[in-house]
């Protein structure tokens, strides 16, 4: 099964491809969206559906999730990322991939085991938990992965959960 | 010139489209486009996109504007808009539709001379101004074709600056 994690930003879009087939899990593809900040913002979402269609055109995508913001700290960019949240949602609802959306500290505490893990350590898991040669950059591609990962952990769960009745 | 008003939301979005020639506004269509609340919200997203494709193919449309939201009161709603309203840039930006913003105060201060107006008063300077038999309803369409007017009237003031230079 093909689980892609979504870290979804206006400046920067993280993509996580992880494949997992009797509960291993191994890294399709990871990278970044990114939109040029100089540009005019209906172009930049244009551009990151374009680069997003692109992506799930690619790959056969079972199941999707996507970080969830809360607005808190900075509004502005807070209202950036709600947008491009709303592209890339509607761009897997139109391929009817269903989606689920989690929270920085849910997904830190499906890989870490805790919600307080910072950067540097979701990296490592993510590394580790996916036998990578290398650490994964950029920090967006990572995060996207994680994202991948506590899906796909999530849904590992909830069928054993169904199984067991 | 077609000019197109939107005022974005994920269960209604009212849009409402003015024709503007020598100085004299009409309203050529205006509506809401709704989705369904029990629907998962990745596909009332794909919805609105499709609707507004087919707003947006159906007329051939120079500017349009848009209503920004900006998060305060309430902010699961103020998420929701803004997811939908980035869907909505998206759609003008792929069609290189120039868009501009506008908070609803500004929207009022063009319209009704000052930004504290009430929804009826708003209702009612929209039906003057455009001449329209009845008072345009729902308010959402009422509220898209004001952000038309508004932007149109912009865009009258500026070419007269510049004029004027």
């Amino acid at each position: 099964m093909f689980v892609l994690g979504i870290d979804p930003g206006l400046s920067t879009t993280g993509y996580g491809l992880v494949e997992t087939s009797r509960g291993v899990m191994r890294a399709v593809t990871a990278g970044v969206i990114r939109t040029d900040p100089a540009d005019q913002i209906a172009h930049r979402l244009a551009e990151l559906e374009r680069d997003l269609v692109g992506l799930v055109d690619e790959y056969q995508i079972d199941e999707a999730a996507l970080e969830t913001v809360f607005v808190n700290k900075n509004r502005q960019s807070a209202m950036s990322v709600l947008r491009a949240s709303g592209v890339a949602l509607m761009v897997l609802g139109r391929r009817r991939i269903p989606v689920t959306e989690y929270t920085p500290s849910q997904v830190k505490a499906s890989l870490a085991g805790f919600g307080g893990a910072d950067k540097q350590q979701m990296q490592r898991m993510v590394q580790s938990r996916l036998n990578l040669p290398d650490l994964p950059r950029p920090a967006d591609a990572a995060d996207a992965l994680a994202i991948a990962m506590c899906h796909a952990q999530s849904l590992r769960m909830n069928r054993a959960v169904e199984r067991a009745r």
